[in-house]
């Protein structure tokens, strides 16, 4: 098994949590090409041109950071981060999946749709030109508010987002709370149990930005 | 356990398609309001505002199509439909989320952004005014483009698309395909995979685009 990661995005950086917390140790090469693009070559590789993509030795693909994780937690079953009954395993699925659509993809929205890089590329994946779309920043901007607002009503009486155990619905929300901070947008001084989680959760080894790479080049704090 | 559920929205009925394809038979209420909303009513006891939304016995509530048929499939696993060995759940799983990403989302974005009753609700279960942006019609069109056409390759050599047999991944990808078409967007026809998949989808009898319910009214087509 190979992963292929891009260091600075917050969608592998979600599978590299997985796989510190696990300590599954696998390849992982890093697909970065200039100036915030994909490379070339794994883009005419691999058209989906999406990180992360878990690659097997048969050349079987999975993409998806979720589908990766899943296939793995089937794999490699301890430490559970994905649930151990069918109801632990439907609350921790909803709350990424909310951590998902109500805070990344939100920050994602503001970013690219504010960096000059990001030009013509709002949306990752695509194939075909799209612009950036100015309106997105602010509507990124006041959903990330009702996100952070709604999580820190649910982290009131639980000490992880789906329960008393670290899951990967809190590998999500962190990616996607680290990721909006890209664009200078903080967590509110009002949210003071999602602040009691976020530097709890910050401070587990498998925060760092980086994993062990095989190219050898600085992690993002270039370190 | 009881299924709140909303005729016209497009993700409450992949839950009632999956019901219908495992033959489960379990109370649904709809919760649709006056002039495309949700019932306040619904909106005052569960303030995530979202549908569909699974009710247990005890009260417990779990919200996300996709967290509710993982939860059902442990419950209810003949006939599977996300997988019957670690690979191909993750293969349904990924197809699954590419449905949503890349054919919900725009087509929910052509509708939301265009109707006049959407109007400050460009998106679902947001408690403050989130203005339209017409742009977002646009990027719909074009991703929704990409999406048929990458849908169609992928169908080429598969029966379904996650394989020979239907999942999960064919109900969210039949139900984003129906949702674009509410909008005036038709399968191109150059896809003729994905077209000869479509017909063959929409006669299973899961397909209809209503099912039993509790309120007596008429379904989506006035039957």
């Amino acid at each position: 098994m190979k992963l292929y990661d891009w260091s600075p995005a917050p969608n592998p950086r979600r599978v590299r949590i997985f796989l510190l917390e696990k300590n599954i140790d696998i390849p992982i090469e890093d697909v970065g090409g200039d100036n915030l693009t994909l490379s070339p070559e794994y883009v005419r590789a691999y058209p989906e041109a999406l990180v992360p993509m878990l690659e097997l030795d048969d050349g079987t693909r999975i993409g998806e950071a979720m589908a990766i994780c899943r296939y793995l937690e089937t794999l490699y079953p301890a430490p559970p981060l994905m649930g151990t009954d069918p109801l632990d395993a439907a609350m921790i699925d909803m709350w990424e999946r909310r951590a998902w659509e109500q805070g990344m993809l939100p920050a994602i929205d503001v970013l690219r749709n504010s960096l000059p890089q990001f030009a013509d590329r709002s949306l990752a994946g695509r194939h075909v030109p799209l612009p950036q779309i100015p309106a997105l920043i602010e509507r990124g901007r006041i959903n990330l508010n009702q996100f952070f607002t709604k999580f820190d009503v649910q982290l009131e009486a639980r000490h992880f987002l789906a329960g008393e155990r670290y899951t990967v619905a809190d590998i999500t929300t962190l990616c996607a709370i680290d990721f909006a901070s890209l664009s200078g947008v903080t967590l509110p001084g009002h949210c003071t149990n999602l602040t009691r989680w976020y530097r709890e959760v910050s401070a587990r080894p498998s925060s760092v930005l980086s994993v062990k790479r095989t190219d050898g080049k600085p992690n993002a704090l270039g370190q």
